[in-house]
This record gives structure tokens, C-alpha cells and sequence, in this order.
């Protein structure tokens, strides 16, 4: 079945309309960590959903609201897209070349946060049904969307949300919020995420910070406990040394091997973008990268804080330490068993005073490759790219989708409008125009596919 | 010979007017670590030094600059005091019950930054010689200052000057910058200060942080690579492992050791004023911890910082990290010998990638208990204190008192009006009343035994 050109006519002209709501989209500060703007871009949310006929429920939670919207289509069958409105924290600022909530377009790449992550996803996906509904009556097929608000603060509601309204939430396939092409620009398919257990450890050991002079040698001091207890989990074997952390960790499938094996080479692409000098446990590059890259499991420090930071010297002892740590999860590994064996290896090591605060947890979760809706989306991206869609077994990030496998029971694929250089998290977050427009061409293509042409 | 009382009861009656101009001191701002407000307060020192006949000269250097002042005496004999006008940073605000640099009275005692460290001390002994002159037509014996504005900075220029100033600086004995009572309000002599190395380590893995869903597993984290050059410099039995670390070390002599038997327990007291639930070492309390606060040289964590620090989670690799680290030093350990001791240390355990940013290093030095000035300050306190003063042969603090007695060959004591509770370096900083009035009718006491009566 050949695809009605009239779409990609509308898409081709109709771009510059879909990038201002967009810009609109990504101007509205949505800071999920801080709580900032969480609200205002779920009613905007809500009224993009509205104005293409969808209806809309808005679900207040203890964090942000969940946005879940529908539009019947010509068949029953349901295609839902799950994506997030809220966007990381943008610091540190002074490394933005243009203020993060200020969209702002340069060579053909738009820079904000969140922009990549998720807002352009979603805007795209709406454009490409603006442009199937300028060209048919009906949707091919019903499609229902979940819009979250705390994917960046590890989806605290989602699971709940999930569980309570999984009639509501019924469908047969699922898209991911993320998706898009390679350093090589060819598209790719990643079938699965790790799961995340994210905690701080905060550690207090006196009442106020202490002069050096006073308390070096005999006073307890917060910043070198916080030291020790980190060096018990990881040493620079880069092995973690929780006693029982890789018991459920599942061997690499020869399946998975196979696909990681004809990914194309990162390592130089990776050493030149992120200015590395080389990789850790004396990788070089080729299949043992891609493979160690996102079948291990991983104890992350995001942040280190204690005691003075400022221009020059303050000899104190501090009395405070607080270290952020993500622990990146492979299947089976299990998110609610992370904090009770840290607690464990904690207090084995003598660390009882380390305090360990939650912050949310995500499990791991893998598609099928060999499920037909991967092929679809697969042969919906040919004619898109030029290029046949690589298969990614599973991706380094995390995300819920382990809550609509194991609760609806559906494949996930993705399919979207990032590129390896969009910063993700990072300063400077920005998509390509171009990446822009194929993601909208190839979600039009997958729910006419979806709907049966 | 006699005390006359005419001094005392000039000071009991004019104690107001000066606390007024430490109040005015202390609302002026001089932070040397941030450069802020330090020639408004050199030009205060030189005003308030030039209203009691002194004459003054102010040296410039790269940052603060040094006050010096000379008033003749009825003979050419020479006290020299050594005080600094800068301040440790305020930070954090948060804590202080009133602002730093607006001086607040409750109780008695006087609150703001610098109070005790060092204003309130140079303020005293401007009013022990108001006290004098208002009563003599002369000092009787000559007086200099020398009022540096880096104190808190290592000292970083004063070396130089005091060398290049030799002569000018002349002096038979010196009383340092600090000193007061202990716990117990018994006056206390320290006659020597540990020396310090103040370092600040920095390591830079990447040209950006990465979403450590991405580099999680293969790429280099500068905060954990901090945390295991961190630990390899001490583990948690507390030992410092840099090779040649101790070498210098000189055991605690008989008579130091005598010394520091006869002071008070403080175990008790620090407990409860820090909140401590215990000390490090196995320590408990008696000469064995009051040994080991000022006799063993240290390796203290000042500050961490590294990636994400605001609030919730924020999944980033973090591609630079910074630890503030200083080493307090016994005698006869060399400053200059550590950074190269650390540079060797960090290259032979893999952390070539860890550069050491020198922040300033002060000498170790004592006085000999048995100079007869000693003697003279210890006598002169007696009638002031109602209470023996305690020798301390070292205290934990450092400072540049090396730099006067290598160069001057001066013994240095301390007089002053501290107290443990002060609070130096710390928020709620102050200073007690009862204490500043004691502090000046000793210092008073001594110029006049100095001068000959």
C-alpha cells in the first residue's frame, strides 16, 4: 500500500505552524525536580490535545497532573503514545548559548530545554496527525495519548495511574517518548530501557560546620564519611560491591548480542563530541562498548555536595555531605531490592550514619524484537530515511515503560525526533529541524500502517 | 609594682564607646577568599591606628593590603602585635540568627563575622592603650602593629613583606593575633600553631556532563574519580597515606606532654557544643585527645562539589569535580615539601588526571615555654583572670607566626578575647563583653610590665 503523498505535502508545508507551537510549548518552564511550571504545561497540554479533537481528562496526582487523551478512530484498534511535558533542570545556566526557556533557532537546529526531551516528540506526533486529519475525516485507527509530567523525577505517580485506569489506558501497541537516528543519521529502534533506583545519601556529623583547625584530627568530619561510604560501593575496578546487586542480572541473549553486533561504531563519535580522553574498564570501542553500555548495571554519582564551594580557601570541617547517586538497572534486576541491600551494605560497612533517601525507581523492561508491530514500525521508516531503522535491544536510559508492558501487556517501540547530539539533561538541549519533519512523516506512516492504510 | 587603677577603671567606664567602633568595624565587609570590602577595611585599620598618634603605613600587595604602625615609647624596648583585619566567608547564610555584617548584642554577647576572629581582638588592644594614654603621657615601651588583611588566605603576601620589612618590624616579643579563655573561663597561653598546606583538587573527565544513561556504564565520572583519589589519600582508620606524609614529624616532647596533662578535659564540652556522638580514633577524652588535636597532622575534606546539587534527582554524569583539602602540619613538617608529596602520591595511584590547585601553606612553629616574656604575660594575667593562665604548647589553628619567628627571632605569645564558644569560621560568630574588658586590662597590664611599669 503506497502512502497518500497529500500528508507529506501538509507536513512539508505546514512545518513552520507545528515549530511555533512548539516554541510556545518549550517556553513554559515545566521543572518537575523543582516543581516549577508543572501545572501551566499540563493545561497547555491538554488545550494542544483539545485542538485535534481529542478528548481530554486531566489526573491531579501529589506531584504533577497526568494528561490522558483520546480520539476514536475508524477501528477499535489503539495505538497509544506515551510522552512527559516535563523537562530537566537547566543548570547550570552560564553554559546555555541562549536562556533554556527562550527557544531560540540556529542553522536549522532549535535549542531549549526540553525541546528534545520530550516537547518536540509530542509535537511532532501531533503534527502528523494534523496531517492525516487535513487529508481524511477519521482517524485510521483510535489513538490515545498519556502525557506525564514527572518522567524526569523518575514517574512517582505513573505506576499508580496505570494500575487504577488500565481499562481507560487499553490498547495493542505503544510509542515511546523517545526515538530518532543515529550519529549516522539512520534511524533507530531501541525495544527497551534499564531501570533506575535514584537516592541521595545525606550524612550529618555534628551540629554546625567545625573550624579545620579545631576538629582535623579528632572530630568526625560529614565530607570524608561521604568519601568512604562511596568507595564501599564502587572502588575503580568500576565493580559494585553490594553484596547481592548482580544476583538477577540476566546473561546477554544471543539475540541481543546479535543485534548490538551490527550497530556501527560509537567510540569515536563519543570520545570527539564529549571530549574523552577514553572509556573506563579499558574499553576501546566496537560490539564490548555497545554491549557494556547498556546490558550492565551502573552506580552513578550525578552530584557531590559538602562543606565550602566557594572562590579560595575556608578551613572548615564539615558537618554535612549529601551525594546523589543513580543506580541504572538491566533486566531481571528488581528497583524495590536496591535500597534495602544499600541499606545492608551500609551498615556492613559501618555506615549506619549514611542516611538514604528515595527518590524514586523505575524497573527495567524489554520488547520483542520479533513482535510484528516492531516490524512495522521498522518498514514504516524506510522510505522516511533512505536508511533501514537499526534494532536497539535495549537503551541506556530509563523510563516507565516496564509499567505499560507488565500492565497492559503490550509491545513498546520508539519512534521520534532526537539525535545523538541533542544533549539530553545537558546544557545547550536542541533537535534538528530536518529530524523534525521525518519524525512526523514516519508517525503519520505508522498509524495509517496501524489503522490498516 | 602595683597596677594603677586609673587604667582599669578607664576601661570600665569607656567600654562602650569601644565596642561602638567594633561594631562599625565589623558592619565593614573584608572577605580576602572573595576580595570583597578589603582596602575599605585596611583604610578603617589605618584611621583607627592613626587616631591613637600611631604612625601608619599601608604596603600594597596582589590582594589585601598590610597595615603597619609605629608609636614610640619611653624606651626603644618593642612589643609588636600581629592581628589581621580580613574574614573568614559567612557562608552559610542560612544559619546565622542575625546577619553577619550587621553586629548584634544579645546577652552580652556580640554577633557578627569577624567579632572574634580577629576585629575584636585588635579593637581590645586599642583600648588597653586609650586606657594608657589617658592616663600616661607616653607608651611606656614602644609599640607596632602589623594588621594584615589575609590571614584567612594563608597569609599569602606577608613572607615576603616581613622579610623585606626586617627592619622595620624590629621588636623584642610579639603577641599574636588571638587568644582568651578555655571552657572553664581560665585564661589560656598558646606559644605555637600548627603549620597548613590548603590544596584544591580539581579533575575534568568529559567537556560536559552526560546523561548517565549514556555514559553510566563506559565513560569517566569526575565525581567518582574524585572520591577514590580522595580515599586514597586517608582511608577511614584515619592514617595519611602519602608516602614521606610523617617523615618530619618530631615526636611530642616530656614537656609538652607535661603541659598539655595539666589542661582541662574538653571531651565533654565538645560533645555537647558540636553535637558529636563520639570523636575519631577511638578517642575518648583526656590528654590522649588533647595530644591528638594539636599534635598529629591532618588531612581534612573542606568542601566537595560536583554536578547536580539542587533539589531531587537529576540524572547526569558529572565531567568535573573540586575538593577543598587542607593539612595541618606539626612541627617539623614542611609546607613546601607536601604539594610535591601529593602530586607524587596522586601519579602513583592512576590520578594523574587530578590537578592540585595551591591555595596557600603556613610553617608550624612554638615558642619556648620558658622565655621570660612568656612568664610575664602569664603573671600579668592573674589579677585579671582570677585564675592561673594555662600554657598550651600548641594550638590546632594555624597562622603566620613561623614567618615572625624564623625571621625576627621574637618569642610570640597569645593574649586575647576569645572563648571556645566563639564560633570562628562558623556561623554566629561572636564575641563576649564580660571577656572583651578582660582581654583589654591584660593586654594593658602587659605593655606596662613590658615598658618597665
Amino acid at each position: 500500500m503506497s502512502f497518500n503523498p497529500l500528508i507529506d505535502q501538509y507536513l512539508g508545508t505546514q512545518l513552520d505552524a507545528s515549530i511555533q507551537e512548539l516554541y510556545a510549548y518549550c517556553a513554559q518552564p515545566s521543572i518537575a525536580a523543582q516543581k516549577l511550571g508543572v501545572h501551566e504545561c499540563a493545561a497547555m497540554t491538554r488545550s494542544m490535545l483539545e485542538k485535534r479533537g481529542f478528548s481530554v481528562q486531566v489526573f491531579q496526582t501529589s506531584g504533577s497532573p497526568i494528561v490522558f487523551a483520546e480520539r476514536k478512530g475508524r477501528v477499535d484498534k489503539t495505538l497509544l503514545f506515551y510522552n512527559h511535558y516535563d523537562v530537566q533542570p537547566p543548570e547550570p545556566l552560564e553554559l546555555w548559548l541562549s536562556p533554556p526557556f527562550e527557544p531560540t533557532l540556529r542553522d536549522g537546529v532549535l535549542f531549549a530545554r526540553g525541546v528534545s526531551d520530550d516537547k518536540g516528540h509530542l509535537t511532532s506526533r501531533l503534527f502528523a496527525i494534523d496531517a492525516i486529519l487535513a487529508n481524511e475525516d477519521e482517524l485510521p485507527c483510535t489513538i490515545k495519548f498519556v502525557v506525564e509530567g514527572e518522567e524526569e523525577v523518575s514517574s512517582v505517580n505513573l505506576e499508580h495511574f496505570v494500575k487504577t485506569q488500565r481499562e481507560l489506558l487499553k490498547a495493542d501497541a505503544c510509542i515511546w517518548e523517545s526515538g530518532g537516528v543515529d550519529f549516522n543519521d539512520r534511524p533507530v529502534q531501541y525495544l527497551g530501557l534499564r531501570g533506575i533506583s535514584y537516592v541521595e545519601l545525606h550524612v550529618r556529623t555534628a551540629n554546625q560546620d567545625v573550624h579545620s583547625g579545631l576538629g582535623g584530627s579528632i572530630f568526625p568530619n560529614a565530607a570524608w564519611r561521604m568519601v568512604w561510604a562511596l568507595q564501599s560501593l564502587k572502588g575503580s575496578d568500576e565493580r559494585i560491591r553490594i553484596d547481592g546487586f548482580y544476583d538477577d542480572v540476566k546473561p546477554v541473549s544471543e539475540r541481543s548480542r546479535k543485534l548490538m553486533a551490527e550497530l556501527p561504531d560509537t567510540a569515536g563519535e563519543y570520545k570527539k563530541r564529549y571530549g574523552l580522553n577514553g572509556f573506563i574498564k579499558g574499553l576501546t570501542g566496537g560490539t564490548e562498548l555497545q554491549i557494556e553500555e547498556v546490558f550492565t548495571p551502573t552506580c552513578t554519582i550525578c552530584g557531590l555536595t559538602s562543606g565550602y564551594q566557594g572562590e579560595g580557601s575556608k578551613t572548615i570541617l564539615p558537618s554535612e555531605a549529601r551525594a546523589k547517586v543513580d543506580f541504572r538497572l538491566v533486566p531481571d534486576q528488581r528497583p524495590e531490592s536496591i535500597i534495602p541491600l544499600l541499606r545492608a551494605h551500609l551498615d556492613k560497612h559501618g555506615f549506619e550514619d549514611i542516611e538514604i533517601i528515595d527518590l524514586g525507581s523505575e524497573a527495567p523492561a524489554m520488547t520483542d524484537p520479533d513482535d510484528p508491530f516492531v516490524q512495522l514500525v521498522v518498514e514504516s521508516a524506510g522510505d522516511v530515511y533512505g536508511q533501514s531503522m537499526q534494532i536497539v535491544p535495549l537503551s541506556g536510559g530509563s523510563g516507565p515503560n516496564a509499567i505499560f508492558m507488565d500492565i497492559l501487556k503490550i509491545p513498546i517501540v520508539s519512534a521520534g525526533v532526537g539525535h545523538p547530539g541533542a544533549q539530553a539533561h545537558a546544557p545547550n538541549e536542541n533537535m534538528r529541524l530536518d529530524l523534525y519533519l521525518k519524525g512526523a512523516q514516519h508517525i503519520a506512516r505508522i498509524i495509517k500502517a496501524f489503522g490498516g492504510g
